[in-house]
Order: structure tokens, then C-alpha cells, then sequence
């Protein structure tokens, strides 16, 4: 059975933990981000990252045409390039591939998004972000079945043919549903969602669907995205979706041993 | 029987002719370059492109880290997504490979490459550039058998899993020879290799293996090296090599027909 395991792809995040442990195991595909590397070439290059707030609370990344392309650049140019490079170094016979590639993320472009600036709500025109509605999975199983282990992130593309950017993480959960993946871990550098989230002894192992909604007020940020990948997971067919940490030896097979919070 | 098709992949070079005529081929692999898009991406991260000439005369791409980091940017990066973009709006199920991607291109470091700098030879010591060996040709057929376009263009890794910079021209060559293909097709900017550049009617048709080493004292800068791809390709077992034009329609027939210079 396939396994989806998803990393953050830049500062903040181990990554070499999860390239030693995947570069052994087949029949896995890893999806990555990459903000941190995202907003180092944003500056580098003049253009700063830019963050919003939705009017429901949700922080989002800017993506107008300026910010996407150097999400582009730094996404399936450099942070890919890494990834695969680092497999290959462990054996691993690793295949980066973009959402663009093969239309293997096929996105629908949110319609006016809005951020609130200064009290008030305006709308986005020129926003090029959406979420992914649909993953082409033959591609993915063509190269699992010939021995090669997909390494996916983001840019994702349009019916219209528009490249958009779209959360790692929820994109992570759509290809673990399109595979029929056995689990999806979501690894981060937290050791899973917290009580308390100055107290890593206060993480919560478990989160039955009884308890999603008292879960997720405990959620915030960049984790609240997360929890909310593992719910689209489970209902997508996943049995299972776990985050934890990936700053130790094997941290796939302890999230999965559920060293972390497993959802399901 | 498959065909390689490699063009520039920026400007000067016109590309959209050759992807609406690879779009309704199959059994079809796309190699590309793109030296003003590194160019230019170079100038916009204030690390300008630097260009060496060694003892023997030939201008090659300064390929230190910090400019090999720009051409993976610029061409694994934007190049390759604008390809692969531009296909599938046409239809066709292509797929963006570097040279990294399942240890595709397997390049040598090239040792000790030389510069003249004001009249000394002088060595380069931290040159990330290499030569194509070998080609991991079975990425690549398992991509074609299911349908898939490959859009393939530099850098490369090696043995070491370094990342190097590499000539798209010849790493073309490569792959067809790799694959076995029926034909290389290089197009460019120009009709075909001219006997005086300045004028486009004096275009060489042919070149008979013996008539070979009269017909390099043409060439000049980059249709040198378009040359030593075409003869590479030839001595690979590819059965011919055409150099011509991407700016009409069906570029790659009219350069199977003749319509360019056919190295045979």
C-alpha cells in the first residue's frame, strides 16, 4: 500500500531524517513545501513575501503574478532540485514533479479572494492561488510501479492552463486520497498538535471524529492547515493521517506507530 | 520510432511553433536550454552571467555555486514549467525532467577546466560544469509508453551527486543516442549551418561524414557546438541530425524533410 508523507522542504524543518528513512522504503510518494526558501528568494530578488488575512482568520501567502513566479522558481527549481538531489545521494531513484507536470495537480483558482487591510476587506484581483480539486494519479502510479519514488510539490495548474499556487499540505491529502494512500504523515516540527502549544508534553495522541471540533480550537496557524489536510485525508478514504515531528531517527515509522497526533 | 527535438527555451529562440507540432506527436522527447532566461535571472539576483573562453577557443558559461544556483533556478525552475505549461494548454501530457531527476543525465565534473584571463591561462577551481556520459534512458521510456512528452533540459548530477551544469546541445545528443532515436532535431535561430553567417542563402544542405571536418571551419560560437552535438549523435548510432529553423510552422518536419542541415 502507498504511503504519502509530506515535509516542509526548507529551514525549520529536518529534512534529512525523512531522506534517510524514505530513500529504504518504496511504494511512497513525498510532497513538500518550502516557504522559508520561498521568502529568502523573495527578498533576494527584490520582492518580498507578502502575507493576508482572510476575513475568517486564515493567513494565506500572496500570490500575484510577481510572487508567484518566484514561488515557481524557488519550489520546482531549488527546493525540488535538493530533495532529488539528496535521495539519489541515499539511492533512492528519486522524480521531482510540480502540480504542472503531467497537469498532476489540477487546481480550481479561488475567486476573489479577500484580505483584510487596515479594518478593511478588500478583494484580491490579481491573486494567483487556488486548491487542489483534482490529482492526476496515473503519473504517480506509472513512476511508483517502475521503482521510482515521486517527489511533488507545488506550483499546481488550471483547467484554463494558469499556473496557481496551493497549500503543500492540502495537496498532500489530495494525492493520498487519489492513491487510496494506507496513511498520510504529516511531518512538521512540532511533535503534533498541542494543548498547550508552549508545553510539548501537552500533545494530543489522538483525535477521534467525535472530538475534530474541540481539536481544532486548539489549532492555530500553520497547524490548523494541517489538521485540516488530515481531515480531508480521512474523508477522501485515508485510513489514517498522522503529524509529527521530523527531527529524529525514523520519523515515518514512529508517526506511524503513532508517536504523534494521529487522526483518524 | 522516437525522435529528439531540442530547442533554446528563451528568447531569440521562437518556441511556440514547436510545442503546437510536438503537441500532436507522441514518441517524442524535448530537450531545452535557455542561457538568456539564466541571463536575466542572473542580473535580477545582482550575480550577472560570466562567460570564460578556454586555451582552444570556445566560450563556455562560468558555472561557480553561486551561478550554478541561478541556471537551476532559472532553467529547473521557470523554463521548465513554461514548457511544460505551454504543452499541456495544447494538449499534450508533457512532463519536466532535469537532468537531476532519477539520476538522468550522469555528467563528469569537467577537472581543472581552463580560462584565458588577460592573456594568462589560468585554472578554475570551483567550475561546476560537466560532460553527459551516460543517460538513464528507462525514465524516459517508461514516461513515453504511458503517454507521456519528457521536457528534459540541464543541469545534471554526478556519480558524486553533484549538480553541474552541462550542454543542452549535446546532452540532446545523448539522450537520442540513449534512446535510439530515429533522428536528432536542432533547432535554433538560424536556417542551418551557413557558409557565410551573414548571409541566410549560403546554408549548407548536407553534410557527408567525409566532407565533416571542412564544414566545422564554418561554425562559429554556438552553432559549433550545435555541430559536435549533431556529429555525437551520429556516432551514437542515431541514423541523421538536422540543424534548423524553430520560427515557421512544423519546424520539426520541415527539418526531417531537409529543410535545414542534415549530418549524416
Amino acid at each position: 500500500m502507498t504511503l504519502v508523507v509530506k515535509v516542509g522542504g526548507a529551514d525549520g524543518n529536518a529534512i534529512a531524517p525523512v531522506l534517510d528513512e524514505l530513500a529504504h522504503r518504496t511504494d511512497c510518494v513525498l510532497v513538500h513545501g518550502g516557504s522559508s526558501e520561498v521568502d529568502r528568494l523573495g527578498e533576494a530578488l527584490g520582492r518580498p513575501s507578502e502575507y493576508y488575512t482572510s476575513p475568517s482568520g486564515v493567513v494565506s501567502r500572496r500570490s500575484d503574478p510577481a510572487h508567484l513566479e518566484v514561488l515557481v522558481l524557488a519550489l520546482a527549481g531549488r527546493v525540488q532540485t535538493e530533495l532529488v538531489r539528496g535521495l539519489l545521494a541515499r539511492g533512492a531513484r528519486a522524480v521531482g514533479l510540480s502540480g504542472v507536470d503531467g497537469g498532476l495537480l489540477r487546481a480550481k483558482r479561488k475567486e476573489g479572494a479577500r484580505a483584510v487591510i487596515d479594518g478593511h476587506v478588500v478583494r484580491l484581483h490579481d491573486d494567483r492561488s487556488g486548491s487542489v480539486e483534482a490529482v492526476r494519479a496515473e503519473l504517480l502510479t506509472v513512476l511508483l510501479r517502475s521503482g521510482y519514488l515521486p517527489v511533488v510539490g507545488p506550483p499546481a495548474v488550471t483547467d484554463a492552463g494558469e499556473v496557481v499556487n496551493v497549500d503543500a499540505d492540502r495537496a498532500a491529502a489530495r494525492v493520498a486520497g487519489a492513491l487510496g494512500a494506507e496513511a498520510l504523515v504529516l511531518l512538521t516540527n512540532v511533535p503534533g498538535l498541542l494543548r498547550d502549544p508552549d508545553d510539548p508534553a501537552s500533545r494530543i495522541p489522538r483525535i477521534p471524529r467525535a472530538e475534530w471540533e474541540t481539536a481544532l480550537a486548539y489549532a492555530k496557524g500553520r497547524m490548523r492547515k494541517k489538521l485540516l489536510a488530515a481531515r480531508d485525508a480521512v474523508e477522501a478514504g485515508v485510513p489514517r493521517a498522522v503529524i509529527g515531528p521530523s527531527d529524529r531517527p525514523d520519523p515515518v515509522r514512529k508517526a506511524l506507530d503513532g508517536e504523534g497526533t494521529v487522526i483518524e
